[in-house]
């Protein structure tokens, strides 16, 4: 490999059971579907047809990623490998519309309000109430979060505000280091990334839909310029 | 709980496919069998059941131990929680022995120097040669050891010199931070832990046979001084 270039693998987490049942996920800790199981599996055995080995691995507080993660990593054989686990890399919180099904939502509110709430980068879906069962606070994985910091909805923007720093101070700082990294996350926390790495505008990133379970590398030259992306 | 109390909870992997065969296993990278499968995902409903729940992890690089972690996490829905691994707490270096069949390096050396090896707790198993394909220097996951923490075979008493030292410089300042951890490990780091908890001496350690996939408690006042032990 030529040291000048760094290479980073993503991946989206396998199908999960709301995938599946086509309701809104955001936070809720779904597990993954049987379909999802087969995806994670078929994405470690991709990795390993190519050749790709890493030192160091990045996933969510959610389960169908953490459990994408280890399937990876137990068909690639490499579950020694250091795992850091961050609510940052968490998918989009949505709000009150999770547990809520996509098209029942679109009934009730209007498919242009439920696409805006999708596909608008600014626009932020009714917050949960604070004492809602749904919110983080009561949630224990979450009991070291500051006010703040918690959600109770999100825009792709507010998303954007909480993974990119985690990229800046952290993941970036690894590759720099030379550690071959995969990341295995969200819908949407990888469309902030992507949309950070590419630079695009807010609404060329509503054009990207990632696939759950396809890993895809982005190759940086040595100022994290992208130079080559492509799916494995 | 009263706050003046540490607890920490134990548990030796679940059943590995070389137990099965009665082979020596050692660093050997084995994977759980049917029953160990079995044996954690039970430990993990006994520690639910009992109401334990944890801030931090341990276990070694050895997959029959992180499988254990993973079942037990996943089952006590903590899959999020922070898992330190590390080549300290895996299982005692068996070197030459490793693969080897327990009843026919019995009919082999003698059932008396099977014994010794196994029981004394100063004398080295025959060690590998360095360019033997089970060495670690081959193996990946070591890469970043030194030559002189990589062991061709060990004495517990060589396990015992750097499992404690992970022990008093790593697990303990977070167990005194108030952290509730879990370690995952295996028969011989274990039972190096346990002879230095409970100051026992190089023959009593060898009476006590820890059982796969059962959690194990210790309770120490603030000066780690052991006052509880049990099993749930």
């Amino acid at each position: 490999m030529n040291k000048e270039i760094y290479k980073v693998v993503f991946v989206r987490h396998g199908e999960s059971k709301w995938n599946q049942l086509n309701l809104f996920t955001g936070w809720a800790d779904v597990d993954l579907s049987e379909k999802g199981i087969q995806e994670a599996n078929n994405c470690g055995n991709i990795i390993k047809k190519n050749g790709f080995d890493f030192d160091l691995c990045y996933t969510s507080y959610l389960k169908r990623a953490i459990r994408t993660l280890n399937s990876i990593l137990s068909v690639i054989d490499s579950e020694w490998i250091p795992v850091i686990k961050t609510w940052r890399l968490n998918e989009r919180h949505y709000g009150a519309l999770q547990g809520l099904n996509k098209k029942e939502t679109s009934l009730k509110y209007g498919e242009k309000q439920v696409e805006i709430w999708r596909r608008s980068y600014s626009v932020i879906p009714p917050k949960l109430e604070e004492n809602d069962p749904r919110s983080p606070k009561h949630d224990k994985k979450y009991l070291n979060l500051s006010n703040e910091e918690l959600p109770l909805s999100e825009s792709l923007e507010d998303t954007e505000k909480r993974v990119i720093p985690f990229w800046n101070n952290e993941i970036k700082q690894k590759i720099q280091e030379g550690k071959r990294v995969l990341i295995v996350a969200h819908g949407n926390s990888l469309r902030s990334l992507i949309k950070f790495l590419n630079n695009l505008n807010s609404e060329e990133i509503f054009k990207i839909n990632i696939p759950t379970g396809k890993p895809f590398v982005y190759e940086f030259d040595k100022n994290f310029n992208v130079i080559n992306k492509y799916f494995l």
